[in-house]
């Protein structure tokens, strides 16, 4: 993609077809991020049909404190959609670095390995920012439009596939890392972001149900 | 979104704003086609990640099906963000009737109920297709080029994620539906291809996690 299609102007099309081309980018780290974006659209939505109705009158300026996050996330995580690409890139482009000597192979094998590390950013706040989407979603479920529930259910499943989507993209990464140390305290880090995820979505799930179920 | 946005050349940009508004569409019932147009979208990218590589020679006509289905499952998705906006939308036209004497009201509850009716169609799509598309992102995942199994994996969650937002979207209509024979017979096809949904969601995530885990 290029400079004026990371401005967000590609259309939906072009974004499906540069997804399932056969180049690396954009992939699912793209996506992921995207789902996130999606995600905080959904609360933004929610909110914005909540608000100046009655019955929610006590709680405005709750609702529009809300607003503004989900707004700052879904400008972030769009914001991701091109710095995955951007990242991987650079992946790539040090693997494509001459190996012709020993000087050669270990400059390249240095900079693969550091530009792996950046290519983790991304993914790593897709996950990040996504759990904050989904904590959101439990938030307008039990302050917002009850009309709106099924809005902010699929909000949260966006958001919660880019949690574990940015997840898969970070473990990826770092199962090429040789920083050992480093790679634990990712994958400590990413445990525990993915069971604090799986907390909320679980209450989610339960508010969803008490609604609409398939009894 | 007008006529021309209808052609899937709205921008990310512009398809996160409409979301984000407080308008009734596009809602979770677009977003989860597009999560399902996106997870079609990465199944497509593996198998062209895969394809024309030696390793993978023997089975080219296998992935080739795959490849097609996969498109075609994204086409008619996407074509869905849309079709979900339209149903909606003649469901709102509906409420909006006159109801100044029995026989308009009589009219009018008809012509909700018709509309609530044809609104579950759209939904109902996304979730069964997006239920196929699960299962090619399994199939891609057991014989497409390991070094994807991350887009794969991503797709994965999408057509997870859009398979449950096609369910709740089909059960808000069915809350106000009044043919509960009708409605019984919908549960019990959601809840079996839930059921599917689940089976296969499981064996994608043992498969990821012999690759790419936490530990």
């Amino acid at each position: 993609m290029d400079q004026e299609d990371q401005k967000g102007e590609v259309t939906l099309t072009q974004f499906l077809d540069a997804v399932s081309e056969g180049s690396a980018t954009p992939g699912g780290g793209s996506v992921s991020a995207l789902a996130g974006s999606l995600g905080s659209a959904l609360v933004e939505m929610v909110v914005n049909l909540t608000l100046g109705k009655k019955a929610f009158q006590a709680q405005e300026a709750y609702l529009q404190e809300i607003l503004q996050k989900a707004h700052r996330h879904r400008e972030a995580l769009t914001a991701t959609i091109v710095k995955d690409i951007d990242a991987y890139q650079e992946v790539m482009k040090a693997y494509l670095l001459p190996k012709t000597n020993e000087e050669e192979k270990k400059r390249r094998k240095e900079e693969i390995q550091k530009s792996l590390r950046r290519a983790a950013d991304p993914p790593l706040f897709t996950t990040v920012t996504s759990l904050k989407v989904l904590k959101l979603c439990l938030e307008v479920m039990e302050k917002g439009n009850p009309n709106t529930i099924s809005d902010a259910a699929v909000g949260a499943l966006l958001a919660d596939a880019a949690l574990w989507g940015g997840m898969f993209n970070v473990l990826i990464n770092l199962s090429v890392l040789e920083d050992k140390k480093y790679v634990q305290k990712m994958k400590k880090e990413l445990k525990r972001l993915t069971l604090e995820g799986e907390k909320i979505k679980k209450q989610i799930l339960a508010r969803i149900q008490e609604k609409i179920n398939l009894e």
